[in-house]
């Protein structure tokens, strides 16, 4: 959770305080950790989501466990070169950002590749500087995010891609600069629910299907706040999803809400 | 020369039309062309020009002879493939648009120095949208800029760069479309007047050396309406123009005045 120093200094577009804007609807910040005494009697969380990803749907399976939420790496990672004249600068005296950023656009795929297990990196914008037909990119700014279930798998993600990004900067004659932007653990969820959820499934469906959680979800807060915790995932058509064309079939609904009564119907039993 | 009913429909930012912001300052598009007969008693056209590269630098000569200008084929390259969530969506998954600017940002580097005589390929910049740091590329439109002082030679150039954007296309499983932003022909300078040009630079220089301009000039406007044309290029320190950081050495810019002195009268006695 974030300092409640920094929340309370947060202003919005029209200048207000985040403490008042929470007070015009009945939030003390100051109390706002009170809420955890909620927590107290939760025996268990459980928790349906859509997959969002299209693992599921590619394996023809309609449900799958959750066996816990990706850590994330992101950072800024800029390339700087020289701006030349696109005209006059012949290809070998160039210094040109847009060729590191390209370089590993590519690398951190290889990267991916090599570490498996789910293993995901992605550039998801370039901006470049100048920006013109007439120029050599002098800056190239990229967006890069990194996944994975374990942690020190995460870490090596990042150490590999860092290297590269000094590899390639080198011989392009050009600097490069990390920031990070944010990062989370990964947060794995209970290993009894669990199993209780691969059985709940195989009653309503046949076959399961255990796999990580690329996005993060509620369930991952409250698995870090202590309490045990596990998902189900069901199968998103096409693995879209904050788009119109987000759909699921109704009866692997269907199906997924059986198995979550399932699972509660156990998880009553055996964690209370 | 653009169609004039063209440039009579052109209208400002404060919403003045062209040929009434002309009128003002005493010119009268109807009779533009009229300037042409300003033409007529030219015998030819000597221009002197900083270089706007590094090679005479790289060389340590200080005046080149331009051979003529580069053609130039400059054209918006557009990768899509699919948005997709950056932590729920596999690697073998995606479609990927920035994979495809990656690809031909390099293969670009490569189509020029394969074809040599001092080709040149940039990429100025490339738009990537959404551009989040959650979501794989969906486009990523490509500032593509070509050069070459042989039309043949350019023409190979782009159609190498077109094959190769398609083939990547097909291996990323993204699309891809080219929009033309302008092109202009080579322009070839007077073989007599470069003879005599490199002649001038010899006597005042000891050596010569000949180039093309990456860069257009007003003498590749001049050459086009058909008068005989020559350049003079003296060295640029690094390379740079268009900055507060261009320059020329004081003896530098001392030899080119010679240079173009020289070259003056031998034009005067064999051109007129």
């Amino acid at each position: 959770m974030a300092d409640q120093d920094e929340l309370r200094a947060k202003v919005d577009a029209n200048g207000i305080a985040l403490p008042d804007a929470l007070s015009e609807h009945g939030v003390d910040l100051d109390r706002a950790l009170d809420a955890r005494s909620q927590l107290v009697n939760a025996a268990a969380y459980l928790e349906l989501h859509i997959e969002q990803g299209p693992v599921l749907e590619s394996m023809d399976l309609p449900l799958g466990v959750v066996l816990g939420t990706f850590g994330v790496e992101r950072h800024v990672v800029t390339f700087r070169g020289q701006a030349a004249h696109a005209g006059s600068t012949p290809m070998d005296k160039r210094r040109d950002a847009l060729a590191g950023a390209a370089r590993l656009e590519l690398e951190i795929r290889e990267i991916a590749k090599r570490t498996g297990g789910g293993a995901v990196c992605t550039m998801g914008g370039v901006v470049t500087k100048p920006g013109i037909v007439t120029s050599v990119v002098e800056t190239a700014e990229c967006l890069l995010d990194q996944r994975h279930l374990d942690a020190a798998t995460l870490a090596s993600m990042l150490d590999e891609a860092k290297r590269a990004a000094e590899r390639i900067a080198q011989e392009e004659n050009i600097d490069v600069e990390w920031e990070r932007i944010w990062n989370i653990q990964p947060i794995l969820f209970d290993n009894g629910l669990i199993e209780l959820a691969d059985e709940s499934i195989r009653e309503v469906a046949g076959i399961s299907h255990r796999l990580p959680s690329g996005p993060l979800h509620d369930a991952a807060e409250v698995a870090r706040a202590g309490v045990p915790t596990v998902m189900l995932f069901v199968q998103s058509l096409r693995g879209l999803s904050h788009t119109k064309l987000e759909d699921t079939k109704p009866e692997h609904l269907e199906l997924s809400v059986r198995a979550l009564d399932a699972l509660a119907t156990k998880t009553l039993e055996q964690f209370t």
